[in-house]
């Protein structure tokens, strides 16, 4: 550690590590911690109004690194798949709105009583092929989300970041792309010459950071851990999303109970402090 | 379902998929059943008494498909390496007492404090140079098994059938080959090709299934679901391996709280008829 302010210049904050924060709290302990950029989720802003999320967050300087989340595109009935198709457009006016360029879709699990993950990834391909041209009308792009494989069954049926490409080259890179997300593709020996894939086709959509702790909880989605406290390292995946171009945002993204039980104030600043030390520094730094 | 007998030919129960069942009850209740094959796991088995339990399976007529398990290879220290491989000699003796040739390797998670798979698996491949001779002494073969990569942390740095495989092609496939089980693979797009890779080398050592259930439990060891109740097609997978020359048993290995707080004969009884019903029997059958 230094003595200076740590360097906080790529570091984005999303809104769900610290949930327990209001919007207006949000954007005023960014504003006091000096953190430039936030991953905004839909529920919350609309919940607070887009209009009025969109000058909260323009007003307080802030750059919005992405919007959380569309996607959930692997239904089989026409009525479901047109709801989804519509909800999606609507994040995307979302993104756009916010003044974000940058929407994360996670695909969707597979629907009740199939068991079929190859076609239900081909249905993603197609809802991408009606979104992905509404998506660049807006100046947004998708950038397909690769979920660890423990959620291949109920919450993302791409599991990969190679998975994520063969759907992404499909399209445009200024349309559709991916989000490499440590915690998500850690485990996979194959993911860093996928990053290279993805960065080569300016593919690298947005890249969020959670460790990987266990034991996992009752129903894994709230485990992602603090920086620094698990197995991942952290300058590793930097290097590698680095090395293959990407040099924007770096955006923490906890879902964490014990995070959550703690004030949001204090998460914030210890979250900006583990990334100054974890991903920022060199070792022994 | 017919009203003939479930042909249960191919079928056998892995021990702890009934772990309330004592070794003599578990026995007694293939046999009233026609179950002829087990897996057994070295606990219960050396709580029994290593010789006694060979005596009472060879008594009943069982065949012993694996021995769960070895592994755990990937210790740093050189006291806890020695101590590794100790333990799997004496797993070896046991397989062979027990009758079995197969010998299922868990090859164990991050040694405290690394970071570093990719050289956690390097130390499992120097640990299988000194095993596999020795196994092979021993008329056993040893079956990596790749966990499902929830488990790459804390259990088993081997995630994928591809990474197994690229470990026991280091080594004779009658020493080293590998362990396919649903619950770790079905997810991976790339598996059927790799069990064809396994198939053609002769390295399909043993074919477990289990079936995908969410939500996971806290620790998500123990949610190995009932054949028939999750996201896998289980005759979808007995076709991958069987189209790559896989003609062995087919072990039914459940770690799952739910049904260890039944009856054991009614677990196994019903297991061999999920069995029958969604592994053997062609579809609407």
């Amino acid at each position: 550690m230094t003595d200076t302010a740590p360097d906080l210049t790529r570091f984005s904050i999303n809104q769900m590590t610290v949930k327990q924060l209001s919007l207006p709290e949000l954007t005023t302990a960014c504003r006091d911690l000096g953190v430039g950029g936030v991953g905004l989720w839909r529920e919350p802003v609309r919940a607070y109004g887009v209009e009025a999320a969109a000058k909260l967050v323009r007003d307080a300087g802030l750059t919005v690194t992405t919007l959380c989340r569309g996607g959930f595109l692997t239904a089989v009935d026409p009525g479901e798949r047109a709801k989804a198709l519509a909800d999606n457009r609507r994040a995307v006016d979302e993104a756009a709105a916010l003044g974000t360029d940058t929407l994360v879709l996670v695909s969707g699990g597979l629907p009740a009583g199939s068991k079929d993950l190859g076609a239900a990834r081909e249905r993603i391909a197609e809802a991408l092929a009606e979104l992905a041209p509404y998506a660049e009308e807006h100046g947004v792009r998708l950038a397909i989300e690769p979920l660890h494989p423990m959620f291949a069954s109920d919450r993302c049926v791409v599991s990969t970041l190679a998975q994520a490409l063969d759907l992404a080259e499909r399209f445009p890179a200024h349309q559709v792309g991916v989000t490499v997300d440590t915690y998500h593709v850690w485990w996979d020996d194959r993911a860093p010459e996928q990053i290279a894939r993805a960065g080569a086709a300016g593919r690298i959509h947005t890249f969020q950071l959670a460790d990987w702790t266990t034991p996992l909880p009752e129903g894994v989605l709230n485990g992602r851990g603090q920086i620094g406290d698990g197995a991942i390292d952290m300058r590793e995946w930097k290097a590698y999303v680095e090395a293959a171009g990407y040099t924007g945002a770096i955006e923490v993204e906890l879902f964490n109970e014990g995070l959550w039980a703690r004030d949001g104030r204090e998460v914030l600043a210890e979250t900006a402090a583990r990334f100054a030390e974890h991903v920022v520094q060199p070792h022994g730094g």
